[in-house]
């Protein structure tokens, strides 16, 4: 009995810890979303790509075995002799492909890409180890008129979303400005790029914390150091309040229109060649991207862009949506970022040697939906198929014979395939968001006639209609000629769409 | 030296062996082609799910690991303490799904998927570890109506990518058909079904092998034995002569019409009731399809169909197409089968105990696109963007303001961003396929007009046109008014679509 106990022991029904399936609109409606953005995408000139979801762990890079098994991070597994890895971006794959293939590709190649990525951690509320990432960069120029573009074109995909203009803004920020802060204040030395490595990052660090810790925590990082609530101490980067103040000034340094804020960034970097530099490049892009009609009301140079800072090379942009959401304890608070890119100059030269320049942005495919959910462009129930109930089993063929008239003509539609009465076939038909069901029973079979019952107006009126004659003046349910089958069911769903 | 050297030793530019990138038009063909077909499936009230690309093997099921590392077939990694896998086809992750949330899904559940799937095995040419299927099952009904719509949705979704009627058949055959061969052959005994399954599978992997080794090779597997030319002996069935006349007329048994087909096969699987009840399912679904329209010129009983008799439990049937194709080395041949599915009654059980009816259809989704390809329906070169030359660095903002307007006119277009002259800018416009470059040097600036060459025009005058009036007849290049930039724009392309 044991042994047979053993035997019958089922698997269980469950994904992996981490991972979840989606079904019906949370298909269609993400698809609808990258659909839109491919396509501004598309009419910047960019080529789709899709590369393979497996990649060596050589060529991911970030991830070398240092032990047997190089599993932080990524998802991986020893391929005969060779450890592969489910790809955790679609950055790192861009920077193989443009690698393998260069000669046959076009330069500056411009590339999208949607697809599934993998990240080998804690999975936790809302957050999933596989997710979808939409990506278009631009491979092998270094003119900013590249990273102008993205930014343009990143606008016009969140206006083709369904975002109105004014409730977002692409920020541009630029690295080299930073670096130019980091000069100044004396902890980047041009001709020894490598010193003051330890005090920089403390400095990056600090600028990140603004949001969390406000100006007085910051000001105590870049300074001495700060003791927080626990009592714990982080050491600060020892800078003197004159310096410490010139890195406050970078991060408030927005003004009311990209010259005036330039400007303010010159004065700060005085004296940084890669200072001067970096304002340089945003008064170029801000000057690009008006000449195209992409104001200040859509894109605009803000300091306080620190994201990503620490890996580009250049310009740094991220789109923030500037409309108030409510949590889910209903209090408003901003949707906050939505995408981000920037300049990376260096991906391509691991594998090749020669400095690529490339810059690109990536879309938080699940934030841009919950966004889009939250303005009501998306999250919308899927209309259902018009339902043709089975009364008698042994008639399947005309009821079949009635869906396909409905398919020709273009309309959803589908025969009640399981077991039961009708009741329990109608509420089949409303489980599925059924606009109409059709029901033919022996009586009216044999008067040609078929009784289309309107499961939406049904609903409704069964929830507000008061009197006898409201509800006969709009009837629920009507008799039609077999004939005519097609015919009312258009015009039935017409009218649904009308009402609603 | 040697050990600087080591640092610099680069990671090779390559996707791991067995996996490809897709590029440009081989993205956006498959991407339309799913868009059709699944466009049909929806139609027929099918919804999407996509699910998890990793699923623990355990669900998986075929491949439960009795070797530390279960690697037969699938990619598989220990993720903390569970052996996960990704998914090797998109049925066992439903039959998961369907497991996992049943409560919560309508029954029957008609869904399609649409995703990559990954297989562990050795590559070759064309064959990779990675590739697309495309499925659509009911999952939760016995009704052979429910296999009939899934021939019906097929047909439809082959006609819609393409393939025109006529140049496609979808054949049905039935497991339970063959069941009652065996029982009237005598290796299957209803009382006691695990009696003679060596036989049986000689006799199934007898029929299998009719295209390669004739009437005269299969009837020697059923009977002794078969000798190859190699001298190795296979052991046969070990059936008399009349036994292995009743297979053979199995699979010879298709007659002019539907009805015909099926009374062969009654006589032939006189005596079994479960050969009846194949007989009769397919009687219902030739029966169900000449209703809705779906005769034998698209779907067709066919007993010679056997690929997958062996796994699906009732209903089996195939889509193939007609037409011929000439192969690698000019000759023709028969393109094949490119779809396939049946019913398969017991996978969800697995999980549940609950034994749960199913049926669905795969369709080879490269193989499809292959065959639209070979007719002229797919494989297109897609237009390129219009390239606006970049003849002056400083006036960049000139050349992005043109492109945006033609963009917001929704024309595909980019500006020239990369290094080089006039001649490398027209080189990489060609290599684009633009149809269209525009230029504007200081001196059509300085008369306010822009030079339009008509990239397709130019290549086809330069190989065709003789004289020099013809040239100036229809010129490859023209001067316009920079106001009218994106009217000429547009009226060139629209001249060379007429002409193509």
């Amino acid at each position: 009995m044991a042994k047979d106990k053993l035997k019958v022991r089922r698997p269980r029904a469950e994904t992996p810890r981490g991972f979840r399936d989606y079904f019906g609109t949370e298909v269609t409606e993400r698809n609808r979303m990258l659909a839109t953005i491919t396509e501004v995408y598309h009419r910047y000139g960019f080529d789709p790509l899709e590369s393979s979801a497996v990649e060596t762990v050589e060529a991911l890079g970030k991830f070398l075995p240092d032990v047997d098994r190089p599993n932080e991070g990524v998802f991986a597994w020893l391929d005969e002799d060779a450890w592969v890895a489910l790809r955790y971006d679609l950055t790192a794959p861009l920077a193989r492909v443009f690698a393998q293939h260069r000669n046959d590709l076009p330069s500056p190649y411009r590339r999208y890409a949607v697809g599934p990525v993998w990240r080998n951690e804690k999975p936790g509320p809302g957050r999933f180890r596989q997710f979808y990432q939409c990506d278009a960069d631009t491979v092998g120029t270094p003119t900013v008129a590249a990273d102008a573009e993205i930014c343009a074109m990143l606008s016009d995909a969140l206006e083709a979303t369904g975002i109105p203009r004014g409730d977002y803004q692409v920020k541009l920020n630029n690295r080299k400005v930073l670096n130019g802060i980091m000069e100044v204040i004396g902890v980047l030395d041009p001709a020894d790029p490598d010193a003051h490595a330890a005090r920089r990052g403390i400095v990056l660090r600090a600028i990140d914390k603004l949001d969390r810790l406000g100006d007085a925590g910051v000001r105590a990082l870049l300074g001495e150091g700060r003791k927080d609530e626990s009592g714990d101490f982080t050491q600060g980067a020892q800078l003197s309040a004159e310096q410490a103040e010139i890195v406050m000034g970078f991060m408030a340094a927005k003004r009311d229109t990209g010259a005036a804020t330039a400007a303010r960034l010159r004065e700060l970097v005085t004296g940084s060649d890669t200072g001067a530099e970096g304002v340089n490049e945003l008064e170029t892009m801000a000057e690009l991207l008006d000449a195209s009609g992409y104001g200040p009301d859509r894109i605009l140079i803000d300091p306080a862009v620190v994201r990503g800072l620490g890996y580009y090379t250049g310009p740094v942009y991220e789109a923030e949506l500037t409309f108030e959401i409510r949590d889910e304890k209903g209090r408003p608070r901003q949707f906050g970022s939505v995408a981000g890119g920037g300049r990376y100059d260096d991906l391509v030269k691991r594998f090749t040697g020669q400095s690529v320049p490339a810059t690109g942005v990536s879309i938080g495919v699940d934030r841009l939906l919950a966004a889009l959910t939250a303005k009501g462009r998306a999250g919308m129930v899927a209309e259902g198929p018009v339902v043709v109930t089975a009364m008698d089993r042994a008639r399947m063929a005309d009821y079949q014979r009635m869906v396909a008239e409905l398919r020709n003509a273009g309309i959803r539609a589908e025969v009640f395939l399981g077991g039961g009465n009708m009741g329990k076939q109608l509420k089949y038909a409303d489980a599925r968001n059924s606009p109409v069901a059709v029901i033919e029973g022996e009586d009216e079979q044999a008067r040609g006639v078929v009784q289309l019952k309107d499961l939406a107006l049904g609903a409704r009126l069964a929830a507000a209609i008061e009197t006898n004659e409201e509800w006969k003046a709009q009837p629920a349910q009507m008799e039609v000629p077999r004939a005519e089958l097609v015919a009312e069911v258009r015009r039935m769903m017409a009218r649904r769409e009308a009402d609603s």
